[in-house]
């Protein structure tokens, strides 16, 4: 937990409204730092259903794979989280490490060993001892309250300057539920300090299959949109569970991929998933810059996504706005990089609304002072038109300024 | 040019031999930078063939397509080299500027148009004023002589720290012929600065055909092994001229691919031209550490040199290595986001000599202070054994520093 909060966090917090069959408690288990809280339980009612993304990483953590294992049952009672040991890269001893830690919170959440969802972060290598758990977690399991969501999100915090919250209701069959998220994540990945983890929780009663629908279906424009420093890590785990409390007042549950309710519950998990997602970007490690490209006219959305990645990750584009330089070169260098159709003499690039490159070469209208003011804005679009065709995508990145280095490279010094 | 002189520079320079049939000059024709030469002219007899290799990229240089343009002819008389402007998408103009500046040199040169080779490294997006080469040519062309090699080396630099030469003597029935060739980058890519450039000469009589597959063959080992920053200019070019003077000297001309020769010849060729590349990657900008990725037991070799490459990009990685940290569970990381087969469990990891993870976890007999004196190293070896198969990769990185985001961060300011 760094001391000094990126000047890109939110102004405010949301107030969490509590949900139903979902209650929280942390602690200091001195898994690594120390003075802190670093895990989280969290205790889900009988009948909570779950869906889960993960990491595309060959080398993914040992609670991915606990994770990945149990969710084909659908189901979950609980959720241990902790920070400072990612438990990757760890051998048999990962495995054996995870196969405890769930038998330790199964026993004090009196439910079966793979209702227990799992996930680490921090160093990485390190065997993880289960044993702070055990420690602790009687304690945990007697001080859960379902209006925690702030601490929860703090104890899972790594290189973090700001925990990361979000809510959205929805209005169905005339009655309120609640989506309640917590996030991490401050590199898109630093394996050493950061991964990006989401829990995120409603009281609708949902099935499996429509909840993993939902979940996957949100994921592409929110967390699968943004980018630190285009590193992946072994960890990166999302899950979404649903207690189905809303049931007992009245709202139906949803089990049919047609149900007409799923547009609007889509709509306010997306816009909550990619403020969260956001907020992780906002929280990039040295971002003094929040930035949104948007690609259009690209031959496919596939394709636009690619291009605005490629924009995104590059690491000069990301100096030119660390340095409030409007270097729309780079942008065309990441354009042509992205190995995606596009023809240098249709593009056209703006920097916010300033039209900076059109039919590739320098707007004759502009001169490098309009653009100035833009980019000492903190929040900055790039806008690139490929004049090809109907694709366009959106990904949020951040500056890479020197903090950055300092962050991942002096730490040992 | 910057005047603080990469720490990883060549110690010494080699004495570069003539090669009979080029000859050069170079001139201050003020393009962009006062000062310094900025423009070189390379002469070349009647008889020179040639081929080239250039930037994958979807946007590129008008000097690019000119050259890609008359590569078919495969032949060559002139070559004309600027530093300071890329002409770069700078559209319809970008195409009128290299035409009338090949037009320039053709002239001066007594050959015909599409004889003349172009390159242009720096500031992209500017319109190229062709007349700037008018005001010197006549100048260049009298002036041109056979011993400049460290001068044209040093026109073509951007924010290069140093010039960059390699030459190697291969003996051909009882008779050396010679491959000398030039260099510059220093960003892999830095559109607004930088760009990968090399021009490489012989005087061995060799058909267009050979010639295209000598370089294309020694490309790949070379200077597509090569990142800084994982950027792609937009005019990244490779000319390989073959003079034939030495075919008086009674060396046989090369016309046939299965030559017995050749495989002489692509090996000094190939040396050089990862000499050529190293010089580049040791120039990376803020470079303070030269770092060699090996990875073995990929299933293919392509498979390898995408994990190879991914290691090498990865910002966490280059900047552990910045801070002198044998941070493998970052290089794990970089293995597992490369999206090629991996299998966690069989991962061995060494830094230098020093065996750091074995089978999917730390090394038991590893400790931190057996690699923190690898890394304190000017050179480090990071090797990766993946345990699947036979394929195998090398590539070449450098760290990342603040250093490299005060070049391209700070240059405004």
């Amino acid at each position: 937990m760094a001391t000094i909060v990126s000047p890109l966090a939110p102004k405010f917090y949301p107030d969490m409204p509590e949900i139903e069959g979902v209650r929280f408690s942390t602690a200091e288990a001195g898994v690594k730092y120390r003075g802190r809280t670093d895990v989280v339980l969290a205790s889900l009612d009988a009948g909570t259903t779950v869906a889960g993304v993960f990491t595309q990483s060959k080398c993914p953590s040992a609670p991915v794979d606990w994770c990945k294992a149990i969710l084909k049952n659908g189901t979950a009672r609980g959720l241990l989280v902790n920070s400072g040991n990612a438990n990757a890269f760890t051998g048999k001893k990962g495995s054996t490490a995870v196969e405890l830690s769930a038998k330790i919170a199964a026993k004090s959440l009196g439910c079966n060993v793979n209702e227990v969802f799992l996930a680490s972060t921090g160093v990485i290598g390190e065997p993880l001892d289960a044993g702070k758990f055990e420690a602790v977690i009687d304690d945990l399991a007697a001080a859960v309250q379902p209006a925690s969501w702030r601490e929860a999100a703090e104890a899972i915090m790594t290189t973090d300057t700001y925990p990361k919250i979000a809510t959205a209701t929805v209005e169905f069959d005339g009655k309120a539920v609640t989506f309640n998220g917590i996030a991490k994540g401050a590199g898109m990945i630093a394996p050493d300090m950061a991964t990006m983890l989401s829990f995120i929780f409603t009281d609708a009663a949902i099935s499996p299959k429509v909840l993993q629908s939902l979940l996957s279906g949100e994921t592409g424009e929110s967390f699968n949109s943004v980018t630190v420093d285009s590193d992946t890590s072994t960890s990166d785990t999302v899950l979404l569970f649903a207690t189905g409390a809303a049931e007992k007042r009245g709202v139906a549950k949803l089990d049919d991929l047609d149900d007409p309710r799923l547009g609007t519950v889509r709509a306010a998990l997306g816009d909550m998933m990619q403020n969260l997602a956001q907020q992780i970007v906002r929280d990039g490690e040295g971002a003094r810059k929040f930035v949104e490209v948007q690609v259009e006219g690209a031959e496919s959305d596939i394709s636009a996504k690619k291009i605005a990645l490629s924009i995104g990750n590059s690491p000069l584009v990301k100096t030119a706005v660390a340095g409030e330089d409007a270097n729309w070169g780079r942008v065309v260098m990441a354009v042509g990089k992205a190995g995606e159709p596009a023809d240098r003499d249709k593009l056209a690039i703006w920097f916010g609304d300033i039209r900076v490159a059109v039919d590739g070469e320098r707007d004759p209208e502009y001169g490098e002072e309009l653009a100035a003011a833009v980019m000492k804005e903190e929040d900055i679009v790039i806008r690139v038109d490929l004049g090809l065709g109907s694709g366009q995508a959106c990904i949020w990145t951040c500056d890479l300024t020197k903090e950055y280095i300092a962050i991942n490279g002096d730490y040992r010094s």
